[in-house]
């Protein structure tokens, strides 16, 4: 089947969005925060241990698993769920986001892009149908359509060049996507620019696609504010029926921002990196367990997070695996930032059902903020 | 309270021991192998994986918490137990196999050993009350005496001055020894001497420790006759009622072999650090996942085993996984090994009571040395 979105009720205030998503793997609530296996596993953890976070979707890389092990192998497995014993809803990304960032420039052709092999420098080619293909054979419940992924500093010339393009490319992988059981969204792109990303908008859901992703908001460095005006300028034009989807998308002031801007589902790797570098998502703000502060600290990372980490363990123990290496750290604070993203949409599911999601956004903000995001 | 051996029945044609021991956390069978945590962590896994492997027991290493987080914040956290969340029972070793390691012949003196860390140089001292006051600290439930480590390769005379120096050591940490909670172990040296390993086991148990060990057998490349041998010097000194654990040791077939010879429980590093190099054991010998033969292989390590990893993952994706350097590989295959040497321990106990040890070590070998060791 098609995914289903279904609208339950929009903030007063805001119109953000409480929702449901069904699929072939059971129906989830959003707006939901989706965690990122991108070598079809979530590093360091189990199916099992996603569900505990009450994960509702995972993501998992098209360019990752088109490398190694390759698509056929997941396919003759019988698809990623069953490759990564995972039976909840998938979302492959297109592989377009990884493969702009190792290709030049002059290697972006019409007809696709040719790049190098992060593994071993071996020359490739990825182009829409591709793409598509790929993701047919993963089997993923919401395949994504193939976009060019320019930085956010490129010109408007060049940016329209690219979005036409990119128009072009989602007709192109569209028209080739085979897999009933999978949805195919489209990808909003054009930077910060808002004539842009009306035209990209309005001409990508022309295709009429399962769902819609707002793209190109998660390169490093610009402003805040550039990415909120690149939400805002492109979801007033997709249909309320579809999902919205903003890519690449984890900090918390981040996704209740997006969800005030209409945003249902967000990826980003930021939980599972933080945690391998020993930092933890708290209400406060960020912490870093390698801080000597936590030595002889005998509490959890937050005395009301139900997480199996903090429900079993104390900073002192976790900050004695981080600095010793031990790999037991990294997967305790994977859990838990993944859960902290995950139980932050389901605060923001609360507060837009009570019409509260502005003062929710307030509250959350000045806490988060007081301290400092390093401590 | 002090650990209590209970001798449950003998193999008839072997002697080989059936029994359990019970602890201030609970009861369990042996012969046992037990996992090893040496940074008060096995390796990659929660205490909820190690009881669903049915480890009886598990070992944290003396050595490595006194120099990280310290045995202070240790005992300040409440204990070992405490510390890392493991309710069931712990012993420490006594940091001698590690200072050894690390120390030159000329460092060894009669009060005690001088070392430099193995994490900042720092120069170091360790003593036989030193060791016990830092395992009584730590709060586990065994405690093992400070020995002398010497390879295996040592002088009929410099081992003769070792276990002798050793006799004194085990005599100066049992009169500092202090933890009403913990059981206090005596350990048997004297290498691959007869003469010596009697003299070491009948003046250990005069000492009347809690249980005996087996030490110095698992030095590398010695032959394994020299093992069996130094096993079969010493258990028969050691009174019925108390425990025998052979230090160190974790080949499936040694395992085996030390039961023949009286040993309850085995202890060593085998099954995570094989699990790390992405190898696996199979009851038809190791296995590497890296292999590409196990490239489209959909069916899980073993189809027999009741481990987590074999019960819903296959040996394709874990390949994936460990030649992903994605760490959910390694820490499936430390369930399975883990788990497979338990399991092999709950076959012996089984044969045991059945009185057919013997053919079940022939049947055993027969298969695990068909293929070959690596395959």
């Amino acid at each position: 089947m098609k995914v289903q979105y279904q609208l339950l009720h929009k903030d007063k205030e805001t119109g953000a969005r409480r929702g449901t998503i069904t699929t072939n793997y059971g129906t989830f609530d959003t707006p939901m925060f989706m965690p990122v296996g991108t070598k079809a596993t979530v590093k360091m953890l189990t199916p099992e241990e996603l569900k505990d976070c009450a994960a509702g979707i995972i993501l998992a890389n098209t360019y990752h698993c088109w490398l190694r092990p390759g698509e056929d192998i997941i396919a003759k497995a019988g698809g990623l769920h069953k490759f990564m014993n995972y039976d909840g809803p998938i979302l492959t990304d297109s592989g377009g986001y990884q493969v702009f960032s190792l290709a030049k420039p002059k290697d972006i052709t019409e007809d696709g892009v040719y790049f190098k092999s992060h593994i071993d420098g071996q020359k490739l080619f990825l182009t829409p149908e591709k793409s598509i293909e790929i993701q047919n054979k993963l089997d993923s419940d919401i395949a994504m359509s193939f976009d060019e992924c320019p930085p956010a500093s490129a010109s408007h010339e060049y940016m329209q060049k690219s979005i036409e393009r990119t128009l072009r490319w989602a007709a192109r992988g569209k028209a080739v996507h085979k897999n009933e059981n999978q949805s195919l969204f489209g990808i909003i792109q054009g930077g910060p620019y808002e004539d842009l990303r009306k035209l990209s908008a309005i001409e990508t859901v022309k295709m009429d696609f399962d769902g819609y992703s707002v793209g190109g908001v998660a390169n490093d460095g610009e402003p805040k504010e550039d990415m909120y005006n690149a939400i805002r300028y492109s979801t007033p034009y997709i249909p309320e029926d579809k999902t919205r989807y903003l890519m690449g998308v984890g900090e918390p002031l981040d996704i209740i921002e997006g969800v005030i801007l209409g945003i249902d589902l967000f990826d980003c790797v930021i939980p599972t990196r933080l945690a391998r570098h020993g930092n933890a998502f708290t209400k406060d703000g960020k912490i870093n367990l390698k801080n000597a502060k936590y030595k002889e600290d005998f509490t959890p990372i937050e005395d009301d997070c139900d997480c199996y980490a903090c429900k079993n363990y104390t900073k002192a123990y976790i900050r004695h695996l981080v600095t010793s290496n031990e790999a037991l750290g990294g997967r305790l604070l994977s859990i838990h930032n993944i859960r902290f993203l995950i139980k932050l949409t389901e605060d923001i599911r609360k507060a837009i059902e009570e019409d509260r999601l502005l003062s929710f956004k307030e509250q959350f903000k000045t806490r988060y903020e007081k301290i400092g995001k390093n401590r």
